[in-house]
């Protein structure tokens, strides 16, 4: 199905200035792309300028939080073009976040239109330095007026997009929440839904004032093995060999993650999905057999890790970043800015939209 | 501090037609209450027409949760005036649900301001037949645009209106939820906020299927005694003794459940409030010595639970409604519409507004 273009999409471009400094996240792109389900039905898509939505005080993603989004990149090329990582696995992880949540899925095509067509007219909007990107930030959220605790019969897909500096959150402090928990067994933990997030805030309120930088969340079913960061998973190199948690059900699993074990694999490193008792894992760190740890998602794609600890202690990890972080990231990266050759066939070229 | 009542809001009523059939939380009155927080400070109150609201996309609320809510009636009592049921219970709960998010609590003054601004100019929409109400839905959402997962820095809250009619469930045949949770250990169960709810949706979709109304959450901690069903507590009669679950973390501390203990004790019930195992709870069923079974929750006040069942065996109690829950049913509603004295100072008169 075409996208209906609106007539001021190009003004709107025209008269942007990309802000000097960006953050991330934050600047965001002057236009946006909508598309409404009702009656069982998907509208044609649209490419509209960024306004603000008008949302019925009674809609179901208000009270309910019947919403769920991706978090994905346009990233300048070596070549001087523009690419998506990897925008199928968007499309699928979002579909099975909208079913957890009783939603109807965006079907694949019209999500791969959306951010393809998102992507292609904010083309000059994509920051040039390595690390940078077009930040895009698909969204699905319930619209039905309605004060009832059911899934609304209407919703609206939106996908925004913002361009970002290279996220760096410098090597970070983890403290371990054993109170809190971000999802539950048989909860929501491997959608990306807007309740784990929000259960999330409190636990990161606490740590920092404690002088610490994200909550490393616990299973919730042992509240022992080590899940994953708010929005980012976990690794640890512990006697040269890559170790991640295996899915649990209340983790979500990463692009970013699974792309890095595949990644990782080619590059000669041993890599082991399995549990990861956290207690185990400080005494290793304490011993020195677990050489550096790393969280990585979309954002930051690795962030290394410098300490972990809890009410009790505080241990430090060797090298942060390590070299197996340092390694991993740069080839991720060599892949997604077209330094090095895209063996994977992760990288899809999109075509700057002239208007 | 006054509040700023718009001069649309007197021709939005006076326009304003109740609808014939009302249904539940679905017909919405005409106006709504406004508070903006930004910079650390509530601005004044307003009563303004009732309008779509007006979210950035890159809003907390859309992306991450960050909401919560309250749901309560104002009641036409038998002397004709209008009153509303313990309303700073609502406003002290709301606090809770806004701190587990990291949102600022809208105060008690501003909150009981909000609430009985809205019932009184709505005093002429309250229906009057036993049982109906206007039901008050106050919300705090987060508003900032900043994709960063963070609490959110300005938050709007609102009180919108459904004059109601009483909500029938009838009995309901409940599914014992064995796989799915609704909030976890350590997790928001205890605050009502919006991930809870859209965390229960799809067991709700599942059950129906099976021929079930509503899921019957087990504590996330055992997965084996009972919390409660979604948005409504639980309440067994069990050799002639009322029993309801003690509180977890992970049950919603409901008004009409404490209210109806207070009542109960008062009318010469046993009361137990202690942790209910399913099994041992099924097969009370089946032997005969849990005679009744029911939800209690601001909407139904009471509702009867006919049937309680899993995937291999369905239990039905005998009496549903049970002589119980129809004597606290009618004890409670005869406070809340003012034919009974109200002993326990529960109720607060609502003077109508002049417009």
């Amino acid at each position: 199905m075409s996208i209906y273009i609106d007539p001021e999409v190009a003004a709107s471009l025209r008269g942007y200035e990309v802000p000097e400094r960006l953050g991330f996240g934050t600047a965001m792109a002057p236009i946006m792309f909508r598309a409404v389900y009702q009656d069982g039905c998907w509208s044609q898509g649209e490419l509209i300028p960024y306004a603000p939505l008008s949302i019925d005080p009674a809609a179901k993603v208000l009270h309910y939080a019947q919403s769920c989004f991706e978090g994905m990149k346009a990233y300048r090329t070596q070549a001087g073009g523009i690419a998506l990582f990897r925008p199928e696995k968007n499309a699928e992880r979002m579909a099975f976040s909208a079913k957890r949540l009783c939603m109807p899925p965006v079907p694949e095509s019209l999500f791969l239109d959306a951010v393809r067509t998102v992507a292609s007219y904010c083309a000059n909007l994509v920051p040039g330095n390595s690390g940078e990107s077009l930040y895009l930030r698909p969204f699905l959220i319930g619209t039905q007026a309605d004060l009832t605790v059911s899934a609304s019969s209407s919703y609206e897909f939106y996908v925004i997009a913002s361009p970002s500096e290279a996220y760096h959150s410098g090597s970070m402090r983890l403290w371990v929440e054993r109170e809190d928990a971000r999802a539950a067994v048989g909860g929501t933990g491997d959608a990306k839904v807007g309740g784990n997030y929000a259960a999330s805030l409190l636990s990161v309120g606490r740590l920092k004032e404690r002088g610490y930088d994200q909550s490393l969340w616990l299973n919730p079913s042992d509240r022992n093995s080590v899940d994953e960061l708010s929005g980012m998973n976990f690794f640890a190199v512990i006697e040269g060999t890559l170790h991640t948690p295996a899915l649990t059900g209340s983790i979500l699993e990463g692009i970013t993650r699974y792309s890095l074990l595949e990644l990782a694999e080619s590059l000669g490193y041993q890599v082991v999905e399995e549990s990861i008792p956290v207690d185990r894992l400080l005494s290793q760190i304490a011993s020195g057999s677990c050489t550096e740890a790393f969280a990585c998602g979309t954002a930051a794609i690795i962030s290394p890790i410098s300490v972990i600890g809890d009410a009790e202690h505080c241990y430090e990890l060797q090298q942060a970043p390590g070299p197996v972080a340092e390694a991993l990231r740069q080839a991720l990266l060599d892949i997604q800015e077209g330094r090095a050759e895209d063996r994977f066939g992760w990288m899809q070229a999109v075509e700057p939209a002239s208007f």
